[in-house]
C-alpha cells in the first residue's frame, strides 16, 4: 500500500530516458564498467583467467533488488552491496581490484547523464523539426503580435511559432557542444591521485593510463579529467542541469503564449481521441498539457537550485552530502525535461489556429497598428518626430479610450487622422497607409525561412529527431 | 526493467509519511471524502438510498490502479477514471453530485498536508527531545567554541547541541501555528462560487453551508476559505514548503558542525552494526549519516524553489500549471523531511563525542582564550580599551604564528603578557586568569538548562514524540 | 561616472523603507545601541561618569560616512572602524565593553528587521484595504470567470479581487503573528556564553541578565533567545524572506490577472498622468506597473533562495560566510516588498474595469456556461450523471468548435439540448436555466461580503494602513 | 540620509566591471548606439546633414542623471526620458527614427553583457594563474587527502589547488565559448519583424539589413539572431547567468576547503597589513575573505533563480515583466563575481599553508593510510580481495577506536598486521608499505603538471590575465 513510485517516470518520461535511470539499468551498466575493468586488467597482465570473465559474464544479466536491498541493509554501504551480490553470483571475488567505490559511480552516473543527453538530444531535435513544420506552415498567415499582451503590430502566426523554434535551436547547440566535451572523471581512485592503480600496477605510470584509457573508451567519451579529487567537480552536474534548463524554456514559453491564445479563443492545444475538457464542461478546450509543460519547466528550477547548491560546495579531495541530492536531481531532471519534450511535441501536433478569429483580431486592430507607419511617413516628410507622435497619441488614446468604454461604435482613427493640421497627410494617404498596415507583416516571412533552413541544417545531423513520433500521453 | 521508485519514499522516509503519499493510500482518502459528501448530501434531503452508500462501502477497498490507469489513458481526466473506477465496482452513479474535480482534489490534498504536518511534528519532536537528552547529558563537558571555524572561547558540548536544539524548537513551534490555523479550501464549485452546489440545493445557501461543514468535520480541519477561486492560494503551499524547510536547519546545522569535528577528531557520528567506513578505508568513520542530512535539505531547497514559482502565479480564478509541480514537491518535500529527521535521530542516537580530545584541545588553546579575559581585566583596572587590545594582539599574533611555524615550541604567552607595561598586569593575576579561562564557560550550563526546560514543556503536549523511536537507517 | 545606487531603492521603494537600510541609518542605529548599553552598565554599577554619556550623546549625529570607510580600509574590519569613528568624535574609549561584534552588529540589525516589519505591515494593510474596497465596489458586477484561462462559469468583479484580498489577509495574519515573537538574539558574548560580560560583572549573572533586558527593551523586543551561538540561526532570517515572499504573491497573482484581461480587453491597469504607452504605440495601455509588480515578486523569489542557502549551513558557535549575503538580502527584500505593495496601491487606484466589455463576455459564453446547472437539473430528474455528461458534452464541443471554425453563426445550443431524448428536458425549462445561467454568480456576493468584514476586522489594528496613500510611482 | 548605494557595487566589485553599469555608463553607451545608427541612417541615405550628427556628438558627454530623472516621472517613461534629454540638448529630433525602445535597451544591455563577460574573462584568467602558480610551487608538498572531511590516502597540497584550478578551466572554457557565439537581437522593431525600419526605407529589405549589420559591428559581436519578438530570448539571460555560477564554483570550493584547513590548523587566509582578526580575539587568523567568496557565491545562486525565472515566461512577442528584474540581475551577477575573483585573488596571494602541520598530520595518519597499499599488495599475492578486506579493517578500527579512546598511546597498526595469519604478510614488508605509504602521493606530481601546462595554454590567449594584479580589498 506504500509503494510510492517516481512520478515523472510513471507519468511523463518515456523509456528512452527510464531505461537508463531504473535501478535495474543502473546495475547493470555498473557490472558492464567491472568486466571492462577486468578485461584490460588482464590484458594489462594482471593474473585473471579467461574462465573468471566467463563466470561474471554468465551472471550478468541476473539482477536481483532484493537481494542487493538485504547486502545494504546489511553492510550500509551500496557499492559494497552490489558488488558482493555480483561475485557471490560468479563464484569469484576478482572485481573492483585497485578500483575505489567512486571509480564505480562516478563513471557510471556520467555515463548515464551521457547517454541521457544523446536521448534527450533527439527529443530536442524531434520539437525542432515540429516547430519548423508548424512555422513553415503558417509562414504567412496575419497575427496581431502582441507586447505587454496587448496588440501592438501584425506579423504572422508562423513567425509566432519560429521565435520560439529559434530560441530551442540555440539551446540545442548549447548541448551540441556540451555533448562534444563531457569530460569522464575516469579511474583516479580515492582521493585522484590513482595510487591504488599505481600499487596494482607496481608503479607502472603507463599500463595505469591504458587501463583508465581503456575505460574511457568503453563509456564512448572522448577525454579524461587530467586533476580531480575523490569526485568530479560538481559544477560539471549544474553545468549538465542548467543546459537542460535552458532546452527546457522555448517550449515553456510557447506553452505560456498558446495558453494566452486560447483564453482570447485564437488558438487551441486541441483535443486527443477520448479525451474531454473537464468533466463538468465539456466543451472546454483545456490548456492541460501546455499547463503541463509550464509545470515541467517549474519542476526543473528546482533541479536547478539543487545543483547549484551542490557546486561550490567541496570539501577537501570531495564529500558525499551530494549523494542524495544526485540520486534525485541527476535522475528526475532528465525525466522532466523527456515529458517536456513529449508533451510539447504532442501539442504541436494536434494543436489547432483559428483563421477566421485571427481575421477578425487583426481587423479590429489594424487602424491602431498603423499608428507606426504614420508616424514614421510624417518624419520622413519632415514633421518632427515628437510633434508627430503627440498628435498621433492624442487622437488614437482617444479612439482606443472610446471603444472601450463603448462611446464610439466604430473606429474613426482615419478620420481623425486626416483631419489633423500637425500631421498633414491627406486622406488617400493615409487609406494607403490603413490598408498596408493590416497586410504588412514587416520581415516576418523570410525570418521564419532563415529559421527554417537553420534547423534543417540542424536536423542534418540528427536524422533520429526527424523521424521520432511522441506516444501517447496522459 | 525501467520502473523507477520514487527514491526518497524507498530509501530514506518511513511509512509514518509514505503510507499518506502512497497512489493506493490517496485513492482511499478519495473514497471516503466522496462518500462523506454522499451521506451529507442524503442527510440534507438529496433522493440518495441507504442501499446506495453501503454499495460503495462495501468496495471501498477494491483499489485496482492498474484499472484506473486504463480508465485515464482512455478519458485523459485523472478524476474522471477513478470517479468511474469506484462508481463501475459499485453499480451506481450517485457520487461527485454537485462537485467539480477540484472539490476533490484540493480537499484530498489539504488533507494529505494535515496528515503529514503531524507526522512529522512527532518526528521533529523527537528529534527536540534527543536534542534536550545529549544537551543535558554534556551540560558541563568543556568545548573549544568556534568562530570562523577556529577556536574563540570555551563553552560546553552540550550548549552546542542546545543552540540547535533551541533552533529547533522555534521550527516546531511555527509548525504549530501551522497546524492550527491551516484553513481548508471546501466545496466552492468549479470556480469558488458554489453555484453548483447551490443548484442541487435549490438555491438553499444554508444548506450548502451545512454541506461544506459536513466535510469540513470529517476532515478535521479547524476553518474553511471564505473566499477562493478554483484552487486555494498556492501560496499556502509555499507557506508549508517554507515551515518544512525551517524544521530542517537546525538538524542541518548539527550535521554540518558534527562533519567538521569529525574532521578536527573530537566527535563522530558513530558506526552502526554491520557498518564500514568505506571498502578501501575500513577504519574511517565518514559522516555519511550526516552529510545525508545535508543532502535531504538540499532537496528541500529545491522544493522551495519550485513552490515559491507557483505563489503568484494564479491566473484568474486557477489554473492546473501547478498541478505535476505539486505532484512532486508536496510528495517530495515531506518524504525528504521525514527521512532527515529520522537520520538526524539515529546519529544523535549513535554518535561519539571524545572527552579526551575535547580536553587536549582545550589545554591546547586556552592562552589564547584567556586573551579576551585579560583585555577586560585590563580595561577594568583603567587601562583604554583599544591601548589594552593592541598591546595583547601584538603577542597572541606573535605566539600563534610562532606556534603554527613551528619556531616556538611551547605557548609563552602567560610570559610575554607579564612582561608587558602597557597592561600593567601581574604575573599571578595572570596566571589565575589563564586557569581560570580553560574552565571559564560562562553561562553555557544554565543556558543549557533553560532549553531543556523549554523542550520538556513543549513536548508535554506532543506524548508520540517522546515516545518514538527511530526505525533501522540505510 | 562608476557610482551605482541601489536600484531597489532608487527607483521602487519609500523613505519608509530606505530610512531604516541606509548606511547613515544604520551607524545612527548601532550608535544608540551602544549608548543603550553605556547607559545600563553605568546604572548597574561600572564606572562610567555622566559626562562620558553626555560626551558621545553630544556626537551621535556627527556621521563621516568617507571617515568610516578609511578606518575600514586600514583596518579591514567595519565594526573596529565605526566603534574607532564615534570614540574619535567622543573623545573617548568607553564604548563596547564586554560586547562583541556580534553583540552590537545581530542585535542592530534585528531591529532594522523588527521595523521594517512593522513599516511592511503598514504597507500590507493598505493594500488589503484597496482590495477591500475595489471588491465591495465591483461586489455585484458579473464576470465570466475562467479556469485554464477560458471561460468556466459565473461570478462577480468584486468576488475576483476578493479573492486576492484574502490570500494577503492570510499572509498579513502570518507577519502578525512573525512580528508578535520575533525574538532578539540579545548581548550575548563573542560564542553566545555571556562570558564577557559575566568577567565584566565579576561573575554577577543577575547584573548581565539586566543588562541584556535593558538592551532589549531599548530595542522594543517581546523576548530575547536563550540559548545562541555567535550569531542567531539564520532559519530566522528565512522565517522573515519567506513571509514577505508570502505577502508578495497575492499582488503578483493580482498582477498576473490583470494582464491577462487587458489581453482580453476586460480591463486594464489605467494611466497616470502624463504616461504614455510606448513611443511607438501611444494608444496602448501596457500593464507596465502590473508587470514589475510580478518582476519585483520574482526578485524576491532570488532573496529566498539567497536565504535558503544560509538556513543549516552554520559551522559550530557560527561563522560570517553570511555576512555579505545578508547586507544583500535583508536590505533588499525589503525593499523590493516596499516597492511591490507601492506599485499595487497605484494600479488598485486607477485600474480599469469595462462593464461593458464583461457584458459582453457574459452573453458570448452564457449558454456553455448554462451547461453545468442542465447537467445537474438532469441529474436532479433521475437521468444518470455520465450519460448525461456524455450528452451535454456532445453538443457543446460541437458547437463551440462550429463557432471557432466559423460553420457557426451563432450558438444554438439551446435548440440541440432540447431534441436531445436523453435528456429529456423540455425547451421552457432549459430556456431557463439558459437565463438564469447569465445572472448567477452563486455566493459570490456574500463570498465578498465576508472577506471585507474580514478585513475591516484586521484594519482596526491598523489604523496606519487605512490611512496610507502611495506616492507617485515611475 | 535615505541613499542607499549598491553594496556589491561598493564594497567588492571594481571600476572593470563597475564602470560598465553605472547609470552615467549606460548613458552614454546609448548615445554612442543611438549616433551609430544615425551616422548608418545617414550613409544608407536619410536626409541626415552632417551638421545634425555634429550637434549630438558635441553634446554627447553631457550627462545630467537628475535631469533625465525629472523627466522620467513626467512621462513615466525611461527610454523617452532618455531621448528628449539627448535631443533636448542637441536641439534636434532626429534620433531613433525607425526604432523602438527595444532597439535601444536591448543592444545596450547586450553590450553591457557582451563587455562584462570579456571583463570577467581576465579576472577569471588572473585567478586561473594564481592557481596554477600556488599549485606548481606546492606541487610535492605531501598532504593528507580526506574524503569525507577526514584522512583517507596521501596528496600534495599542489594536487589539492590544482583541482580547483582544473574545474576553473573548463567554466573558462565556457565562457570563451559563450563570448564566442553570444548573438545580438539586433534592430528589429515593436515585434521583431522589422517593419519600421522597412518603412523608413521604404521597403528596401537590404538597406534595412546594412542598418543591422552596421549597428551589430558597431557593438562589436559576431552575429545577430534572425528570429526574436520584442525582446530577444530570456534564456539567453540564464545561459549567461549560469556561466557566471559556474564560473563561481571552483573558487567557492576552494574557499570553504581552506576554511576547513584553517580549523585544522594545516594553512590559513594570512593577514592583510593592518587587519585585525576580531577586536576580542586578535590572534585569530578568521578566513573572513574566504568567508566572503562563498557568500558572493550564494549571492550568484540568487541571481540564478531570478534568471531561471525570466526564461520560460515569455508572453507572445515579448512583455517586461522581466524588466525590474534585469535591472538587478544582470548588474549584481557580474559585480558578484567580480568581487568573488578580486577576493579570491587575494587569498591566493596571501594564503599560508604550514609545512610543519602538514607533516604532523601525515605522520600521525600514515599507518591507515597505508592499509589501500596492504590490502593491493595481499590480493596481488593470491589472497581473497573480500578476506583481506576484512582482517585489515579488523585491526585499523581497533587501532582508530584505541587512539579516539586513549587507550592506545601509539599506533601499533603494523604490529597488528604482522600477527595477522589471513594476511601472511612479512612485517619487513609491511615496513616498507608503511614507509612507502608516507611518501605515496601517486601520480599527483604529474597531475599538477598537466594543470599547470593546460592553465599555460589558455592565458596564452589571455595575456591581461596573466598581467592582472587585484588592488586591496576591504
Amino acid at each position: 500500500m506504500t509503494e510510492i513510485t517516481n512520478i515523472l517516470a510513471e507519468r511523463y518520461a518515456t523509456a528512452a530516458l527510464t531505461a537508463i535511470w531504473s535501478p535495474t539499468g543502473k546495475v547493470r551498466l555498473e557490472r558492464e564498467l567491472w568486466l571492462a575493468v577486468l578485461k584490460a586488467q588482464r590484458e594489462l597482465g594482471l593474473p585473471i583467467a579467461a574462465e573468471d570473465i566467463a563466470a561474471y559474464e554468465a551472471v550478468i544479466d541476473r539482477i536481483d533488488l532484493e537481494d542487493i536491498a538485504r547486502r545494504e541493509r546489511q553492510t550500509r554501504h551500496d557499492v559494497k552491496a552490489r558488488l558482493e551480490a555480483f561475485c557471490a553470483l560468479a563464484g569469484r571475488e576478482l572485481l573492483h581490484q585497485g578500483m575505489t567505490s567512486r571509480d564505480l559511480t562516478e563513471n557510471v552516473e556520467q555515463l548515464q547523464v551521457r547517454r541521457s543527453l544523446a536521448a534527450i538530444r533527439v527529443k530536442g531535435g524531434a520539437t525542432l523539426a515540429a516547430f519548423a513544420a508548424v512555422a513553415a506552415t503558417q509562414r504567412d498567415l496575419p497575427l496581431t503580435a502582441r507586447t505587454h499582451n496587448v496588440p501592438a503590430q501584425m506579423t504572422t502566426a508562423g513567425k509566432r511559432w519560429a521565435q520560439f523554434g529559434a530560441e530551442l535551436l540555440r539551446a540545442l547547440r548549447r548541448l551540441d557542444a556540451l555533448l562534444a566535451d563531457y569530460p569522464l572523471r575516469g579511474l583516479k581512485g580515492a582521493v585522484g591521485t590513482q595510487m591504488d592503480e599505481l600499487t596494482l600496477f607496481a608503479g607502472d605510470a603507463e599500463r595505469v593510463a591504458a587501463l583508465e584509457d581503456a575505460v574511457r573508451r568503453h563509456l564512448g567519451f572522448a577525454e579524461c579529467l587530467d586533476c580531480v579529487g575523490q569526485v568530479y567537480p560538481r559544477s560539471l552536474d549544474f553545468e549538465v542541469v542548467a543546459a537542460l534548463y535552458q532546452l527546457g524554456a522555448a517550449p515553456a514559453s510557447f506553452a505560456r503564449t498558446l495558453r494566452l491564445m486560447a483564453g482570447q479563443e485564437l488558438a487551441s492545444e486541441g483535443f486527443a481521441k477520448g479525451q474531454v475538457g473537464s468533466s463538468a464542461m465539456p466543451h472546454k478546450v483545456n490548456s492541460r498539457s501546455c499547463e503541463r509543460i509550464d509545470g515541467l519547466h517549474v519542476i526543473l528550477r528546482g533541479h536547478v537550485t539543487m545543483a547549484a547548491a551542490l557546486a561550490g560546495d567541496q570539501w577537501n579531495e570531495g564529500d558525499v552530502s551530494c549523494s542524495v541530492v544526485r540520486r534525485v536531481v541527476l535522475t528526475d531532471s532528465f525525466l522532466a525535461l523527456d515529458g517536456l519534450f513529449e508533451t510539447t511535441l504532442t501539442v504541436l501536433g494536434q494543436m489547432q489556429v483559428s483563421p477566421a478569429a485571427l481575421a477578425a483580431e487583426c481587423a479590429r486592430y489594424a487602424p491602431f497598428l498603423a499608428t507606426t507607419t504614420v508616424l514614421m511617413e510624417a518624419v520622413r516628410r519632415g514633421v518632427g518626430r515628437e510633434t508627430a507622435h503627440e498628435a498621433i497619441k492624442t487622437h488614437a488614446v482617444a479612439v482606443a479610450q472610446g471603444l472601450r468604454e463603448g462611446t464610439l461604435t466604430e473606429n474613426d482613427l482615419l478620420e481623425r487622422l486626416a483631419r489633423e493640421p500637425r500631421l498633414a497627410l491627406a486622406r488617400d494617404t493615409l487609406q494607403a497607409l490603413f490598408a498596408q498596415a493590416q497586410r504588412d507583416t514587416g520581415r516576418a516571412g523570410p525570418q521564419v525561412d532563415a529559421f527554417v533552413q537553420a534547423a534543417d541544417a540542424w536536423l542534418t545531423d540528427c536524422p533520429a529527431a526527424r523521424a521520432y513520433q511522441p506516444g501517447a500521453i496522459l
